[in-house]
């Protein structure tokens, strides 16, 4: 195991700059979430004009800390750090976090120069540093993190991010989506501990299965090559990438400091190594989920239960165009379909694949025999499901689409294919509290939940299209 | 205007097929909505074995029926429909529209023949045919509809849709974003009132300033051909066209059994004509809001107001992904944020466009000035603001979000350039509600809404690509 571990398990930790009014920033995303969280070990407000914050004792300053003190998270100003760092050397701390912005960011000689002495600082007294310009470590295990509002329970991802409001985003959409993070680091600036070194760690951790990444550029581009290919040859990795288009690497030079370089390179980097590289956020929550939940694919021949003669149009198009093959089932599974639908089956419904339920569905004790006998057909090798929360909705409830979640929970136990759903609501909140219900059972269950056509298929694609690389390497 | 205004204002219509159980779909399509929107002609209902239905009187067939009927909804089974066609021709109905299916979308020679016997006797009576297998007309200001649950109030929308289904999603998928239609018209099998046909109505229909379709194909192209340049000249026409590739027009043919043709042509069929093709249904709505509620657009040079620095990075590439320049505000420009922002700026606050307004957004006083300072600046466009639900918020609501959305509306109300807000919440119920509460707010104030950064870039592509082609046909 890397040599980092002990930074997610500090037995004590001071927040420099803590205050009195519960709502600054430093409090906000650092002392709170700790009391929030039950963090068991010491925890020290540092503040000389307060002897008292948030029902803690406060100190003047780390030196008057009776006990030792592992970690420092700093939310002070630039100019005052580094006479912090000397006084964090002479107490003999592990690991600073500095939240604090104004380094090598703002692209001026005076914060390039500020941030090269807090690491020469840092150095001396053999102190790890994360940051600056970061909101540091979540690891829910430790009960410690930068929102009160986080998951408390734990998962199997490891999330680095080179963004501090990008990695809050990333953990509240994945929260929704039934995701949840073994250790995420917001490393900002990375002027000491980066992604590398980061991605290296969670490569050997074995609490970490999946490992997700906001990366804007590096300044070690060798070490991230190797440490890029050891992680994707292990596990599952996915990248989103900022700063791919010109504009967005001048954005990034104002952001990170960081030098984006050209997109171009980058993707045939990702590709040659396994990295998955997503758009933005949601398709790399989308993908998590599948990494997740499904078993490896064993091809990308899809199955699709749609709902109207419609979308099935619009969902197979859909489909076709993220690559996937929507074979047309041979006669002995659309007679077998046929028999299942005789008494049901309205002129709208098409057996050929979609199977389009069209107003078959009300009587959703022919749901799971379908569904069966989809994923018994051995040309299909993931099965896509359509749940429209607005067909047969009513009076602000929608029971068809919940017995047909029931059905679909019990059935898929059975079955050794990846399913995926699509559950569509109509907008109006009655009806997305509904659509989240039924997404929230089906995840429990293990079933990976989309919100439309195009983010399911972009999903299953770029899934299938890792297992099938990754074959391909062998 | 074209002849068919009279198919949208029938005084009497009657439905073959209603039944007693309410719940039974033809009730549900066509009964119920006409009682739920109050309809004010005549509505009878057509079945021999009820003399009443939903507190209506109700007849064993149409030639029972005492006073004319303008309209007949048909709902019963297909052999039993050339008999009703007959009665219609006796009764001298103006209007059929079937419901029912079962005709040539079956590909079946039983079906086909079925069809071609129906427009036989249709044409033998003057009767227009509109279907089969389809949901008809919804128009408010009539107070004819397919669902009870559509908005009652129009708008100036006008829709033809190939797919039943398609409709009522497109229409709900509107109502929540603040879109409201005019008349719809779902064709399915368009065995005699057809696309093109509807299209040029539309386009001479004064009440209707934007036009939206959905298509799977067609039987009479020349006339299609022609229905949509003379369209497009004259209004904003977006079409979202189903089977696009070789599964989706297979799923096409067993739909509404027409030929969906090669997506090639289509595309470039459509690019001439300067019809602008959409990729989904939300895609479809994303425009229609801009055509909406937007001037037109001078160019494609967009100035964005971000949250955080990731997320401007991220707004950053997909903005120039879609073809939208981000000009980097001149020194002039910077300045004068500068001076806005200098009380509140901490470093990580980037004025080179994106604007991040980073932790500088608690004081939303600031907000107006800012959005005036980019809306005054020439090398500008387009605005595009981003509202991330989930900064500031805190136990159940966002006063900043609020004070932020109420600042945008008094301000943009003086501005001469299209602004568009990316409102984007985590997912859980209770900030996906408060985000529709903002987005209902912004709505009203003629401000179009987002809910994705790719969402809002793509639609602002496709609408000032729409004015680029207009300037470049004249």
């Amino acid at each position: 195991m890397s040599d980092l571990e002990y930074i997610f398990h500090p037995k004590s930790i001071a927040i420099i700059g803590a205050k009195s009014q519960p709502l600054s920033a430093t409090n906000y995303f650092f002392l709170n979430p700790l009391i929030d969280f039950g963090y068991e070990g010491n925890i020290y407000p540092v503040n000389p004009k307060a002897s008292e914050i948030s029902g803690l004792k406060a100190y003047p300053s780390i030196l008057d800390i009776p006990g030792p003190v592992d970690h420092v998270t700093c939310g002070i100003r630039a100019d005052l750090t580094p006479q912090l760092m000397r006084e964090c050397v002479a107490k003999g701390v592990k690991v600073v976090h500095l939240y604090t912005s104004g380094f090598s960011e703002t692209g001026r000689e005076k914060g390039i120069s500020l941030e090269k002495e807090i690491i020469k600082i840092a150095r001396q007294g053999n102190i790890r540093v994360l940051g600056p310009n970061c909101l540091g470590i979540y690891c829910p295990t430790s009960k410690i993190s930068f929102k009160s509002s986080f998951p408390k329970d734990g998962g199997n991802v490891g999330f680095l991010c080179q963004s501090g409001g990008n990695s809050i985003d990333i953990v509240e959409l994945g929260n929704a989506r039934g995701v949840r993070f073994n250790k995420v680091v917001s490393f900002g600036n990375a002027s000491d501990i980066n992604e590398a070194e980061i991605l290296e760690h969670f490569t050997g951790d074995p609490e970490i299965k999946i490992i997700v990444g906001y990366m804007e550029g590096t300044r070690d581009g060798n070490r991230l090559i190797k440490a890029l290919q050891k992680a994707a040859k292990i596990k599952p990795l996915i990248i989103l990438k900022g700063g791919i288009t010109e504009a967005g690497t001048q954005a990034v030079a104002s952001h990170t400091g960081s030098l984006a370089g050209s997109n171009v390179v980058w993707e045939s980097l990702f590709r040659q190594l396994g990295v998955t590289q997503v758009n933005d956020m949601d398709e790399l929550i989308d993908l998590v989920l599948l990494f997740q939940h499904s078993m490896p694919p064993q091809g990308r021949k899809i199955g699709i239960i749609g709902s109207s003669g419609g979308s099935s149009v619009l969902l197979t198009d859909i489909c076709e165009k993220e690559n996937l093959t929507i074979p047309p089932f041979p006669d002995e599974v659309k007679s077998k379909l046929r028999e299942i639908l005789s008494e049901e089956a309205d002129p709208g419904t098409t057996m050929r694949n979609p199977v389009d339920l069209a107003s078959s569905t009300p009587n959703p004790t022919i749901f799971s025999p379908i569904l069966k006998t989809i994923a018994d057909y051995n040309g299909v090798d993931l099965i896509l499901i359509y749940i429209n929360v607005s067909f047969g909705w009513d009076n602000g409830t929608n029971v068809l689409a919940t017995m047909q979640t029931e059905s679909l929970i019990e059935t898929t136990r059975e079955l050794d294919k990846p399913v995926a759903v699509v559950v569509r609501h109509t907008g109006i909140p009655e009806s997305s509290t509904f659509a989240f219900g039924i997404q929230e059972s089906l995840l429990q269950a293990g079933i990976p939940v989309f919100p439309s056509f195009d983010r399911a298929s972009r999903a299953l694609d770029r899934f299938v299209r890792y297992y099938e690389a990754k074959q391909h390497r062998k």
